[in-house]
Protein backbone atom coordinates (compact mmCIF):
# COMPACT_ATOMS: atom_id res chain seq x y z
CA UNK A 1 0.00 0.00 0.00
CA UNK A 2 1.97 3.34 -1.53
CA UNK A 3 0.65 6.35 0.54
CA UNK A 4 1.97 9.65 -1.08
CA UNK A 5 1.57 12.72 0.73
CA UNK A 6 2.42 16.12 -0.99
CA UNK A 7 4.62 18.81 0.46
CA UNK A 8 5.53 21.99 -0.65
CA UNK A 9 6.41 25.43 0.31
CA UNK A 10 3.41 26.92 2.67
CA UNK A 11 1.50 24.06 2.87
CA UNK A 12 -0.75 23.82 6.32
CA UNK A 13 0.55 20.68 8.52
CA UNK A 14 -2.29 19.14 9.90
CA UNK A 15 -3.72 18.65 6.48
CA UNK A 16 -1.16 16.40 5.87
CA UNK A 17 -0.58 15.35 9.55
CA UNK A 18 -3.71 14.15 10.67
CA UNK A 19 -4.50 11.71 7.40
CA UNK A 20 -0.87 10.74 7.68
CA UNK A 21 -1.49 9.45 11.66
CA UNK A 22 -4.20 7.52 10.64
CA UNK A 23 -2.98 5.95 6.78
CA UNK A 24 0.41 5.38 7.83
CA UNK A 25 -1.01 2.74 10.15
CA UNK A 26 -2.94 1.17 7.34
CA UNK A 27 -1.56 -3.03 6.97
CA UNK A 28 1.77 -2.85 4.75
CA UNK A 29 1.94 1.30 4.41
CA UNK A 30 4.88 2.54 2.43
CA UNK A 31 4.16 6.42 3.06
CA UNK A 32 6.38 8.73 1.53
CA UNK A 33 6.15 12.60 1.93
CA UNK A 34 7.21 13.80 -1.77
CA UNK A 35 8.20 17.74 -3.12
CA UNK A 36 9.03 19.04 -6.04
CA UNK A 37 12.28 18.25 -4.85
CA UNK A 38 13.55 15.67 -2.13
CA UNK A 39 14.42 18.25 0.92
CA UNK A 40 13.22 20.33 3.61
CA UNK A 41 10.19 21.87 3.28
CA UNK A 42 8.87 24.63 5.29
CA UNK A 43 4.63 24.81 6.46
CA UNK A 44 3.08 28.29 6.41
CA UNK A 45 3.09 29.34 9.67
CA UNK A 46 7.13 29.35 8.70
CA UNK A 47 7.78 27.38 12.59
CA UNK A 48 7.89 23.74 11.03
CA UNK A 49 9.98 22.28 8.70
CA UNK A 50 9.10 18.47 7.41
CA UNK A 51 11.27 16.22 5.19
CA UNK A 52 10.88 15.60 1.75
CA UNK A 53 12.09 12.12 1.80
CA UNK A 54 11.59 11.98 -2.07
CA UNK A 55 11.30 14.43 -5.32
CA UNK A 56 8.46 13.94 -7.43
CA UNK A 57 10.79 12.60 -9.99
CA UNK A 58 11.33 9.01 -7.62
CA UNK A 59 7.82 8.54 -7.23
CA UNK A 60 6.04 6.94 -10.20
CA UNK A 61 2.98 5.69 -8.51
CA UNK A 62 0.73 5.86 -5.26
CA UNK A 63 -1.76 3.49 -4.18
CA UNK A 64 -3.25 6.85 -2.31
CA UNK A 65 -2.26 10.10 -3.15
CA UNK A 66 -2.90 13.05 -0.74
CA UNK A 67 -2.81 16.64 -1.16
CA UNK A 68 -2.72 19.24 1.70
CA UNK A 69 -4.47 22.38 1.63
CA UNK A 70 -2.19 25.99 2.55
CA UNK A 71 -2.02 29.34 1.20
CA UNK A 72 1.09 28.11 -0.57
CA UNK A 73 -1.06 26.15 -2.93
CA UNK A 74 -0.68 28.87 -5.12
CA UNK A 75 2.77 28.01 -5.52
CA UNK A 76 1.83 24.23 -7.00
CA UNK A 77 -1.52 25.52 -8.95
CA UNK A 78 1.81 27.32 -10.95
CA UNK A 79 3.78 24.83 -11.19
CA UNK A 80 3.79 22.50 -14.81
CA UNK A 81 5.56 19.73 -13.58
CA UNK A 82 4.16 19.11 -10.18
CA UNK A 83 0.53 19.33 -12.09
CA UNK A 84 1.83 16.73 -14.45
CA UNK A 85 3.28 14.50 -11.90
CA UNK A 86 -0.46 14.69 -9.97
CA UNK A 87 -1.99 13.54 -12.86
CA UNK A 88 0.21 10.97 -13.87
CA UNK A 89 -0.05 9.50 -10.75
CA UNK A 90 -3.91 9.95 -10.67
CA UNK A 91 -4.45 7.58 -13.80
CA UNK A 92 -3.27 4.80 -11.33
CA UNK A 93 -4.35 5.63 -8.02
CA UNK A 94 -7.11 3.69 -6.17
CA UNK A 95 -8.14 7.23 -3.91
CA UNK A 96 -6.69 10.38 -5.11
CA UNK A 97 -7.53 12.67 -2.17
CA UNK A 98 -6.77 16.22 -0.97
CA UNK A 99 -7.54 18.14 2.01
CA UNK A 100 -8.80 21.64 2.75
CA UNK A 101 -7.48 23.73 -0.39
CA UNK A 102 -5.39 20.29 -1.89
CA UNK A 103 -8.55 20.50 -3.68
CA UNK A 104 -7.50 23.65 -6.02
CA UNK A 105 -4.34 22.11 -6.22
CA UNK A 106 -6.28 18.98 -7.92
CA UNK A 107 -8.34 21.44 -9.68
CA UNK A 108 -5.68 22.92 -11.26
CA UNK A 109 -4.21 19.39 -12.14
CA UNK A 110 -7.92 19.18 -13.92
CA UNK A 111 -9.03 16.63 -11.91
CA UNK A 112 -12.13 17.70 -10.62
CA UNK A 113 -13.28 18.58 -14.29
CA UNK A 114 -17.62 17.63 -13.65
CA UNK A 115 -16.77 16.35 -10.43
CA UNK A 116 -18.72 17.34 -6.79
CA UNK A 117 -15.60 18.41 -4.18
CA UNK A 118 -15.08 20.36 -1.17
CA UNK A 119 -12.09 22.69 0.01
CA UNK A 120 -12.01 24.82 3.26
CA UNK A 121 -15.41 26.43 3.74
CA UNK A 122 -13.82 30.19 2.69
CA UNK A 123 -12.14 28.56 -0.88
CA UNK A 124 -15.39 26.41 -1.99
CA UNK A 125 -16.36 28.90 -4.59
CA UNK A 126 -13.07 28.58 -5.87
CA UNK A 127 -13.72 25.28 -7.17
CA UNK A 128 -16.19 26.39 -9.75
CA UNK A 129 -13.07 27.65 -11.55
CA UNK A 130 -11.81 24.40 -12.05
CA UNK A 131 -15.36 23.00 -13.73
CA UNK A 132 -15.92 21.22 -10.07
CA UNK A 133 -19.27 21.32 -8.64
CA UNK A 134 -18.58 22.73 -5.04
CA UNK A 135 -20.41 20.44 -1.95
CA UNK A 136 -20.34 21.92 1.93
CA UNK A 137 -19.50 18.64 3.50
CA UNK A 138 -17.01 16.84 5.66
CA UNK A 139 -15.60 14.72 2.71
CA UNK A 140 -16.95 13.78 -0.89
CA UNK A 141 -16.63 10.78 -2.65
CA UNK A 142 -16.51 11.30 -6.72
CA UNK A 143 -15.54 7.71 -7.83
CA UNK A 144 -12.09 7.56 -6.44
CA UNK A 145 -11.55 11.20 -6.23
CA UNK A 146 -12.21 12.13 -2.22
CA UNK A 147 -11.76 15.77 -1.42
CA UNK A 148 -12.17 16.75 2.35
CA UNK A 149 -12.91 19.91 3.74
CA UNK A 150 -10.56 22.70 5.91
CA UNK A 151 -7.24 21.11 7.96
CA UNK A 152 -8.72 19.23 10.60
CA UNK A 153 -10.82 17.18 8.17
CA UNK A 154 -8.50 15.33 7.08
CA UNK A 155 -8.44 13.06 9.91
CA UNK A 156 -12.28 12.10 9.16
CA UNK A 157 -11.13 11.48 5.73
CA UNK A 158 -8.64 9.28 6.78
CA UNK A 159 -10.72 7.40 8.92
CA UNK A 160 -13.04 7.14 5.68
CA UNK A 161 -10.68 5.88 3.45
CA UNK A 162 -9.22 3.44 5.95
CA UNK A 163 -12.62 1.75 6.17
CA UNK A 164 -12.49 1.05 2.38
CA UNK A 165 -9.21 0.04 2.45
CA UNK A 166 -8.74 -2.02 5.30
CA UNK A 167 -12.64 -2.69 6.64
CA UNK A 168 -14.59 -0.93 9.84
CA UNK A 169 -13.23 -2.54 12.17
CA UNK A 170 -9.94 -1.53 11.07
CA UNK A 171 -10.88 1.81 11.40
CA UNK A 172 -12.39 1.90 14.47
CA UNK A 173 -9.07 0.03 15.81
CA UNK A 174 -7.04 3.49 14.75
CA UNK A 175 -9.77 5.54 15.83
CA UNK A 176 -8.92 4.20 19.57
CA UNK A 177 -5.45 3.85 18.97
CA UNK A 178 -5.30 7.97 18.10
CA UNK A 179 -8.05 8.53 21.16
CA UNK A 180 -10.27 10.40 18.09
CA UNK A 181 -13.17 11.07 20.75
CA UNK A 182 -13.49 15.00 19.59
CA UNK A 183 -14.59 17.03 22.48
CA UNK A 184 -13.61 20.15 21.50
CA UNK A 185 -14.29 23.39 23.72
CA UNK A 186 -16.61 25.30 21.39
CA UNK A 187 -18.86 24.63 18.14
CA UNK A 188 -17.51 27.04 16.38
CA UNK A 189 -15.89 24.59 13.43
CA UNK A 190 -17.75 25.65 10.52
CA UNK A 191 -18.75 29.38 9.17
CA UNK A 192 -23.34 28.61 9.48
CA UNK A 193 -22.18 27.73 13.96
CA UNK A 194 -20.81 31.40 14.89
CA UNK A 195 -21.59 34.92 14.36
CA UNK A 196 -21.63 36.12 10.64
CA UNK A 197 -18.85 38.88 11.90
CA UNK A 198 -16.58 36.16 12.63
CA UNK A 199 -17.09 34.58 9.44
CA UNK A 200 -16.27 37.74 7.58
CA UNK A 201 -13.60 38.56 9.70
CA UNK A 202 -11.80 35.77 9.24
CA UNK A 203 -12.71 35.54 5.66
CA UNK A 204 -11.01 38.76 5.01
CA UNK A 205 -7.80 37.34 6.91
CA UNK A 206 -7.68 34.25 4.82
CA UNK A 207 -7.98 36.33 1.77
CA UNK A 208 -5.36 38.52 2.53
CA UNK A 209 -3.09 35.94 3.96
CA UNK A 210 -3.50 34.38 0.22
CA UNK A 211 -2.83 37.72 -1.44
CA UNK A 212 0.52 38.00 0.96
CA UNK A 213 1.71 34.68 -0.21
CA UNK A 214 0.67 34.96 -3.46
CA UNK A 215 2.84 38.32 -3.93
CA UNK A 216 5.75 36.84 -1.95
CA UNK A 217 5.93 34.39 -4.67
CA UNK A 218 5.95 36.12 -7.70
CA UNK B 1 4.08 34.43 23.52
CA UNK B 2 7.23 31.64 23.47
CA UNK B 3 5.81 27.88 22.60
CA UNK B 4 8.38 25.52 22.83
CA UNK B 5 7.68 21.74 21.54
CA UNK B 6 9.49 19.16 22.40
CA UNK B 7 10.60 16.43 20.04
CA UNK B 8 12.33 13.50 20.40
CA UNK B 9 12.89 10.02 18.17
CA UNK B 10 9.41 8.00 18.40
CA UNK B 11 7.23 11.05 19.07
CA UNK B 12 3.91 10.81 17.69
CA UNK B 13 3.33 13.44 15.37
CA UNK B 14 -0.34 14.21 15.51
CA UNK B 15 0.44 14.75 19.48
CA UNK B 16 2.62 17.67 18.74
CA UNK B 17 1.60 18.86 15.07
CA UNK B 18 -2.76 19.27 16.32
CA UNK B 19 -1.49 21.34 19.39
CA UNK B 20 1.10 23.67 16.64
CA UNK B 21 -1.61 24.20 14.46
CA UNK B 22 -3.44 26.10 16.91
CA UNK B 23 -0.85 27.47 19.01
CA UNK B 24 0.95 29.03 16.41
CA UNK B 25 -1.87 31.34 15.64
CA UNK B 26 -1.64 32.99 18.89
CA UNK B 27 -1.12 36.56 18.73
CA UNK B 28 2.66 36.94 18.95
CA UNK B 29 3.05 33.06 18.59
CA UNK B 30 7.11 32.63 18.33
CA UNK B 31 7.13 28.67 17.79
CA UNK B 32 10.17 26.13 18.10
CA UNK B 33 10.34 22.52 17.96
CA UNK B 34 13.19 21.87 20.24
CA UNK B 35 14.97 18.42 21.25
CA UNK B 36 18.07 17.21 22.94
CA UNK B 37 19.97 18.42 20.05
CA UNK B 38 19.14 20.61 16.99
CA UNK B 39 18.60 18.62 13.91
CA UNK B 40 16.17 15.91 12.24
CA UNK B 41 13.99 13.88 14.30
CA UNK B 42 11.82 10.91 13.49
CA UNK B 43 8.12 10.17 14.38
CA UNK B 44 7.11 6.75 15.74
CA UNK B 45 6.18 5.33 12.09
CA UNK B 46 9.61 6.20 10.95
CA UNK B 47 7.80 7.60 7.77
CA UNK B 48 7.98 11.50 8.97
CA UNK B 49 11.15 13.76 9.80
CA UNK B 50 10.64 16.99 11.66
CA UNK B 51 13.64 19.56 12.08
CA UNK B 52 14.32 20.16 15.79
CA UNK B 53 15.57 23.98 14.79
CA UNK B 54 17.16 24.20 18.25
CA UNK B 55 18.54 22.19 20.72
CA UNK B 56 17.57 22.13 25.12
CA UNK B 57 20.80 23.77 25.37
CA UNK B 58 19.57 26.78 23.07
CA UNK B 59 16.34 27.33 25.13
CA UNK B 60 16.00 28.33 28.59
CA UNK B 61 12.26 29.61 28.69
CA UNK B 62 8.92 29.47 27.12
CA UNK B 63 5.30 30.80 27.76
CA UNK B 64 3.98 27.37 26.81
CA UNK B 65 5.77 24.21 27.26
CA UNK B 66 4.04 21.38 25.30
CA UNK B 67 5.43 17.53 25.84
CA UNK B 68 4.16 14.93 23.07
CA UNK B 69 3.81 10.90 23.38
CA UNK B 70 5.15 8.11 21.85
CA UNK B 71 6.58 5.14 21.80
CA UNK B 72 9.68 7.22 22.33
CA UNK B 73 8.74 8.78 25.66
CA UNK B 74 10.63 6.31 27.44
CA UNK B 75 14.21 7.51 25.79
CA UNK B 76 12.97 10.50 27.41
CA UNK B 77 12.32 9.73 30.78
CA UNK B 78 15.70 7.89 30.71
CA UNK B 79 17.24 11.01 29.62
CA UNK B 80 18.68 13.29 32.46
CA UNK B 81 19.12 16.28 30.81
CA UNK B 82 16.15 16.36 28.66
CA UNK B 83 13.93 15.81 32.41
CA UNK B 84 16.23 18.57 33.94
CA UNK B 85 15.79 21.13 30.67
CA UNK B 86 11.77 20.49 31.59
CA UNK B 87 12.12 20.98 35.30
CA UNK B 88 14.20 24.01 34.71
CA UNK B 89 11.54 25.54 31.80
CA UNK B 90 8.66 24.34 34.23
CA UNK B 91 9.84 26.63 37.22
CA UNK B 92 8.67 30.13 34.80
CA UNK B 93 5.82 28.44 32.35
CA UNK B 94 2.73 29.54 32.03
CA UNK B 95 1.28 26.36 31.25
CA UNK B 96 3.49 23.08 31.04
CA UNK B 97 1.60 20.66 28.94
CA UNK B 98 1.50 16.97 27.39
CA UNK B 99 -0.66 15.20 25.09
CA UNK B 100 -0.80 11.51 25.23
CA UNK B 101 1.98 9.39 26.86
CA UNK B 102 4.19 12.89 27.42
CA UNK B 103 2.04 12.94 30.27
CA UNK B 104 4.50 10.29 31.36
CA UNK B 105 7.39 12.11 30.64
CA UNK B 106 6.03 15.33 32.73
CA UNK B 107 6.01 12.81 35.92
CA UNK B 108 9.12 11.76 35.35
CA UNK B 109 10.35 15.10 35.59
CA UNK B 110 8.47 15.06 38.75
CA UNK B 111 5.81 17.43 37.56
CA UNK B 112 2.97 15.50 38.50
CA UNK B 113 3.84 14.56 41.89
CA UNK B 114 0.25 15.01 43.47
CA UNK B 115 -1.67 16.26 40.82
CA UNK B 116 -4.48 15.04 38.80
CA UNK B 117 -3.94 13.91 35.15
CA UNK B 118 -4.16 12.21 32.28
CA UNK B 119 -3.16 10.33 29.52
CA UNK B 120 -3.47 8.01 26.28
CA UNK B 121 -5.70 5.65 28.16
CA UNK B 122 -3.57 2.55 27.70
CA UNK B 123 -1.40 3.93 29.73
CA UNK B 124 -3.58 5.62 32.47
CA UNK B 125 -2.55 3.73 35.27
CA UNK B 126 1.43 4.47 34.78
CA UNK B 127 0.69 7.94 35.85
CA UNK B 128 0.54 6.54 39.65
CA UNK B 129 4.03 5.32 39.42
CA UNK B 130 4.79 9.37 38.92
CA UNK B 131 2.73 10.42 41.98
CA UNK B 132 -0.27 11.77 39.81
CA UNK B 133 -3.61 10.83 40.27
CA UNK B 134 -4.85 9.48 36.78
CA UNK B 135 -8.22 11.06 35.60
CA UNK B 136 -10.14 9.56 32.44
CA UNK B 137 -10.87 12.30 30.65
CA UNK B 138 -9.93 14.60 27.81
CA UNK B 139 -7.74 17.18 29.27
CA UNK B 140 -7.15 18.16 32.91
CA UNK B 141 -6.15 21.26 34.78
CA UNK B 142 -4.01 21.17 37.45
CA UNK B 143 -2.77 24.59 38.31
CA UNK B 144 -0.72 25.56 35.17
CA UNK B 145 -0.11 21.83 34.37
CA UNK B 146 -2.28 20.71 31.43
CA UNK B 147 -2.33 17.30 30.16
CA UNK B 148 -4.34 15.94 27.08
CA UNK B 149 -5.68 12.29 26.54
CA UNK B 150 -4.39 10.65 23.85
CA UNK B 151 -2.95 11.69 19.96
CA UNK B 152 -6.08 13.58 18.55
CA UNK B 153 -6.54 15.25 22.23
CA UNK B 154 -4.01 17.89 21.71
CA UNK B 155 -6.19 19.72 19.87
CA UNK B 156 -9.03 19.81 22.13
CA UNK B 157 -5.93 20.93 24.82
CA UNK B 158 -4.60 23.58 22.41
CA UNK B 159 -8.57 25.40 21.65
CA UNK B 160 -9.07 25.53 25.73
CA UNK B 161 -5.02 26.94 25.96
CA UNK B 162 -5.73 29.03 23.00
CA UNK B 163 -9.12 30.64 24.85
CA UNK B 164 -6.98 31.23 28.27
CA UNK B 165 -4.62 32.76 26.76
CA UNK B 166 -6.33 34.99 24.08
CA UNK B 167 -9.96 34.62 24.79
CA UNK B 168 -12.69 32.93 23.98
CA UNK B 169 -13.50 34.42 20.42
CA UNK B 170 -10.07 33.85 19.19
CA UNK B 171 -10.17 30.35 20.07
CA UNK B 172 -13.55 30.24 18.42
CA UNK B 173 -11.79 32.03 15.88
CA UNK B 174 -8.81 29.40 14.96
CA UNK B 175 -11.85 26.95 15.21
CA UNK B 176 -13.16 27.97 12.57
CA UNK B 177 -10.00 28.79 10.61
CA UNK B 178 -9.08 24.92 10.87
CA UNK B 179 -12.47 23.92 10.11
CA UNK B 180 -12.56 21.73 13.37
CA UNK B 181 -16.06 20.70 13.90
CA UNK B 182 -15.12 17.05 13.67
CA UNK B 183 -17.50 14.21 12.16
CA UNK B 184 -15.49 10.99 12.53
CA UNK B 185 -17.57 8.16 10.73
CA UNK B 186 -17.30 5.70 13.56
CA UNK B 187 -17.74 6.48 17.30
CA UNK B 188 -15.19 4.53 18.57
CA UNK B 189 -12.27 7.13 19.97
CA UNK B 190 -12.44 6.06 23.30
CA UNK B 191 -12.47 2.64 25.21
CA UNK B 192 -15.94 2.48 26.62
CA UNK B 193 -17.27 3.44 23.14
CA UNK B 194 -16.04 -0.19 21.31
CA UNK B 195 -16.41 -3.87 22.61
CA UNK B 196 -14.05 -4.86 25.14
CA UNK B 197 -12.38 -7.99 22.62
CA UNK B 198 -11.06 -4.46 20.49
CA UNK B 199 -9.53 -2.65 23.96
CA UNK B 200 -8.05 -6.03 25.18
CA UNK B 201 -6.65 -6.22 21.29
CA UNK B 202 -5.02 -2.57 20.99
CA UNK B 203 -3.75 -2.66 24.89
CA UNK B 204 -2.05 -5.24 23.57
CA UNK B 205 -0.34 -4.23 20.16
CA UNK B 206 0.22 -0.65 21.75
CA UNK B 207 2.02 -2.36 24.72
CA UNK B 208 4.35 -4.67 22.65
CA UNK B 209 4.90 -1.70 20.46
CA UNK B 210 6.08 -0.03 23.24
CA UNK B 211 8.37 -3.20 25.05
CA UNK B 212 9.96 -3.31 21.24
CA UNK B 213 11.15 0.19 21.48
CA UNK B 214 12.90 -0.41 25.00
CA UNK B 215 14.47 -3.20 23.66
CA UNK B 216 15.76 -1.51 20.63
CA UNK B 217 16.57 1.57 23.10
CA UNK B 218 18.66 -0.61 25.28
Amino acid sequence: MKIAILLYEGFTALDCIGPYEVLSRLPGADLAFVAARAGVVTSDTGFLKITATRGIADVDAADILLVPGGPGDQGVTADAATLEWIRRLHERTTWTTSVCTGALILGAAGILQGLRATTHWASLDELRRYGAEPVKARAVESGKVVTAAGVSAGIDLALRLAARVAGDDFARAVQLGIEYDPDPPFDAGSPEKVPKELVDTLRGMLSSARAARAQSAA
